[in-house]
């Protein structure tokens, strides 16, 4: 991953000069005043403070982040304002002709950003980034000031920068180009909860300043435990670092290494990082024939099939004793065989088991039958398997089973129709026959991301994007509350009518003041006994990655410390196909979404 | 660039050992059948003919180009047509298992496709690259046949493959991922202007068989100096290579060291080709700023302020002899100052004729402003230079020039509003005072280009694309007839009535059978008597590249040989702005286009 480390130092006499020392000391990045060397400066001086020329056009796009004057467009003193306006002004005139694609910085001081907003949304290049102190600085003026009461203090600790960001991202309607920079403090440490909720938003870089660091018993500049813990989780959510000190620190070069040995021991190297916060339209494998990619991803995978593996050998141990293992033959049905894997589990646990198996693989993509096939020739000529090119719905099978083996689980546990082709393929079973897996459960809770919310509203030209369901390996996001269960399959089922739609209401509580942008779905389901494959974030089962998490969008709504978020949830089924609707119903009622699954919906 | 060299070989047993035979010998592609070694195959036979498995999905994707079963879905015999549509769909199932984003190459026999055109629209992942003749196959076996006549022959010769893609192409609707494959052939070669032709097409490779190698005094395979030029050609518009030849070719090795020396030889490795046959939306500098990158690409040219500096000399030595030089001042001023390369080419004019010289730039850009603002105080500081923030049009001068410079040029000379902003400061000028430049000139010519033409298609969900004149550097292009003059301006204009309207109506002729997709649009002007820029493509300026062409788009329509291809033009101006409408009126009446600037317009 490309991180970069930014030197913040203002007051410099050249921008130039600035770059070149940055980067003798391992910064790649220089942020500073758009104005160098010329502050306070008149808005309507046309006396150039530098030439465009300094740099060229490259420079300044990739290797600045620009500082606007430190003014405050807000200010209750009208005449304060209208000057303020106007330096901001011209500083953005600037910055536009500097840069075509660049980065232009800005301090929130306080609560009140409408006029901020409405300069905000008139620049249309390049992006904004918002200076944010991680916690109220007023906190920090307390350390020297003897007049403060204990009351002034705890006042003071109530005012929540985060709520100074979320007015403003809602005032410049969540505009993906504008993006937080928050600042640290070393006279005020958050909390884990504030610093977890700082993850849900487009955080572009965190700001440490250079107070924050220590010297340490060998003489580096190093961060106390607790600030290494919390730049390292804004490592993990890809966030950048600018080092903030003033332009006669010597020892900026030891910082950056120090960061850099930061990012290094906390960046998330998976080899999935493209995935990020990508929505994905779930796979529909019961309608649409998968392709090599896909089964190539799953096969990967270095803990499903083992788990698999274990469950059908204790199946194996279970319905045939030691005694019995010579001669007693085991039907197992593989049902969606792929291009092998779960056969090849099958295989494994029996010659670990020592028991006789008998293998039927049904698969209804024929192409992945000439794998299969050649399998047959090749690997298992001397197995007892048998292939069926076949909808596993539709098959006659020449004996009944003791075991069905599948895996057409999705995020959702149930969204790629387990329920529907499993109950299909209960005419395979012997009546003491058994399913793996043998139940599997969905999750929900209620999350904040500004960035997928951007995603969702980019998709929203060319489909409802909003009534859409999405499959999404979660990066920057904040869980507002814990995943609870939702609906719940049991396999085999041999209820006389079987209803395979759902409905359930489930409330949540919000720890903190934050934005709702949607709803994360997860699954765990039982293969075997106590052998469980779990995506949910409480019980997720390590090494695997097979499922990403799916992701319902909402609109966003802020909700207060301690409300109660009320989610309803449906499973709705007709001939055609399976669907989910979604609402949410506390503190406000707000629209269903998905209705008649209009924007998404499973094709039976 | 990234260019491939394609191992062809058909019969082949294993498809990854081509492959690692393929790398040995330097090809980084395969090209074979999709089902090697099975030919022929049942349609309905569902035994494999390979796993999947040989090789990883990322191999499938990025090395291998599948041919596909050689059946004729066209044929007129029903039964064949109905095994051969089968055959089709089979492979077809087979290529979208292995590749997701890969590539299906299918030949054409003949004139008739349209069973052939159904079946590609149903394939929704990768490419289909079509494989055509350059020149009619037929031709090649008469040199085996004693039974041609002479008739025979030119029979065949009338016969046009080209004309098999056109129709294909427009059955297919134009779709951006079907590509030509075009094949050479040793027994007949094509002539210039079919090879031109072809270069307007969307060519994804050349097919060059091995017979068409010979080998040189040297013991080497090399191509004749006829064939180097016309493979050339394609190399130069980015077409891939593929040599085609059978399994036991020993010379594979030296054919690919060859064509790697051709594609160093013809690639075409200028700066801005990431600009070909992108459209872009033409700059506005009068309603717009510019900004520093626009600046610093114009100030690279490395002609153009040469010609200007060159027109400056000659313009300062005719109007002030050498006995005159020490104490005549000439008035300059420059419209239009940028960052200063107008002023700069004043001043070394000046320098090198030993001429005295005041200089007035006037900019409106507040932010070219501060840069010019610099160079006064630093490098300019002891010339007699002054600059002013203002509008030319607005510009009440302490005194009037002798000479007007400026480089208010766009693409079609006028579309910057040069005559508007010239007419504007006539009040700058004495009355025996000159422009530079003193007359420019537009050229259009009728384009054959299947690219811009798609590019064109894909803005069309954003904005009224086909009412839009675009910027773009011309690569994949044929020139159906060479371009003529269009309107003239010339400067400055005393005319008591100034009219910058324009109407023009000009004839072309098609040499040969084409599809007409738009209208080029270039420029020339005279800065000063003989000294000229040009963009016109019969005159352009050597090594200048300030200017792309435009295009104005048309839709596509097929031409034929010797038909006249009539264009009305017109320059339109209202109180607001000023815009182009397009529209061809021969053979056939067609649309006009951009009536009343909806889609494109200057603003004054």
């Amino acid at each position: 991953m490309n991180y970069y480390v930014c030197l913040h130092q203002e007051g410099i006499s050249s921008i130039s000069k600035l770059i070149q020392k940055a980067h003798a000391n391992n910064y790649n990045v220089v942020a500073t005043s758009i104005n160098a060397n010329m502050l306070p400066m008149d808005p309507f001086e046309t006396d150039p403070t530098y030439p465009a020329t300094v740099l060229n056009a490259v420079d300044w796009n990739s290797k600045v982040i620009f500082t606007v004057s430190d003014v405050d467009v807000d200010s209750p003193n009208a005449k304060l304002r209208e000057y303020s306006k106007a330096m901001l002004l011209r500083d953005i005139t600037w910055a536009e002709h500097l840069q075509n694609n660049g980065s232009l910085m800005v301090r929130l001081r306080g609560p009140k950003n409408d006029n901020l907003a409405e300069i905000i949304k008139t620049r249309t290049k390049g992006n904004w980034f918002i200076h944010v102190p991680i916690t109220n600085p007023e906190v920090a003026t307390f350390e020297h000031r003897k007049d403060a009461t204990e009351k002034d203090i705890e006042e003071a600790q109530q005012v929540d920068p985060w709520s100074w960001w979320n007015e403003l991202r809602f005032a410049v309607k969540h505009n993906g180009k504008v993006k937080v920079v928050l600042e640290l403090s070393d006279s005020d440490r958050p909390s884990r909860e504030t610093v977890r909720r700082w993850l849900g938003e487009p955080i572009e870089a965190i700001i440490i300043p250079s107070s924050l660091f220590v010297l340490n018993r060998s003489n580096y500049y190093v961060l106390h435990k607790e600030w290494q813990a919390i730049v390292g989780h804004f490592i993990s959510v890809r966030a950048n670092i600018i080092v903030s000190t003033n332009a006669n620190d010597n020892a900026i070069s030891q910082y950056a290494e120090y960061v850099k040995k930061l990012i290094n021991d906390h960046c998330d190297t998976h080899t999935l990082n493209n995935y990020e916060n990508m929505l994905e339209i779930p796979l529909q494998p019961l309608c649409d024939n998968l392709d090599t990619y896909t089964y190539e991803i799953f096969e990967t995978d270095p803990v499903k099939y083992k788990l698999y593996q274990e469950a059908i050998q204790q199946v194996l141990q279970d319905r045939v004793s030691d005694d019995e293992a010579k001669r007693k033959l085991t039907v197992i049905m593989v049902l969606g065989g792929g291009r092998g894997p779960l056969a090849r589990a099958v295989f494994n646990a029996a010659e670990i088991t020592k028991r006789k198996v008998r293998v039927y693989i049904i698969e209804k993509n024929p192409s992945a039958i000439r794998t299969l096939s050649n399998m047959v020739k090749t690997l298992w000529s001397k197995k007892d398997v048998h292939i069926f090119s076949k909808d596993m719905r539709d098959f006659s099978p020449p004996e009944l089973a003791d075991v069905l083996v599948s895996e057409l689980l999705g995020s959702f546990g149930d969204n790629e129709l387990s329920p529907e082709c499993l109950d299909g393929a209960l005419k395979l079973l012997k009546s003491n026959g058994i399913s793996i897996p043998c139940k599997s459960t969905s999750y929900i809770n209620p999350l904040m991301s500004a960035v997928l919310h951007n995603n969702v509203c980019q998709l929203t030209s060319t489909v409802p994007a909003f009534n859409c369901g999405y499959v999404v390996l979660l990066k920057n996001i904040y869980h507002i509350d814990q995943p609870q269960a939702l609906f719940e399959f049991t396999h085999p089922n041999r209820a006389k009518d079987i209803d395979n739609t759902r409905h359930k209401q489930l409330s949540f509580t919000a720890q903190k003041d934050c934005v709702l942008h949607g709803i994360g779905g997860y699954f765990d389901t039982v293969l075997y006994k106590n052998i469980i494959l779990s995506i949910n974030p409480l019980t997720h089962t390590q090494g695997m990655f097979s499922w990403f998490p799916m992701f319902f969008p909402t609109q966003p709504r802020t909700i207060k410390a301690g409300e109660k978020i009320s989610i309803k949830f449906w499973r709705c089924v007709d001939p055609e196909k399976v669907w989910y609707e979604w609402q949410v119903c506390e503190p406000a009622e707000c629209e269903r979404h998905n209705v008649g699954g209009m924007g998404y919906n499973m094709r039976l």
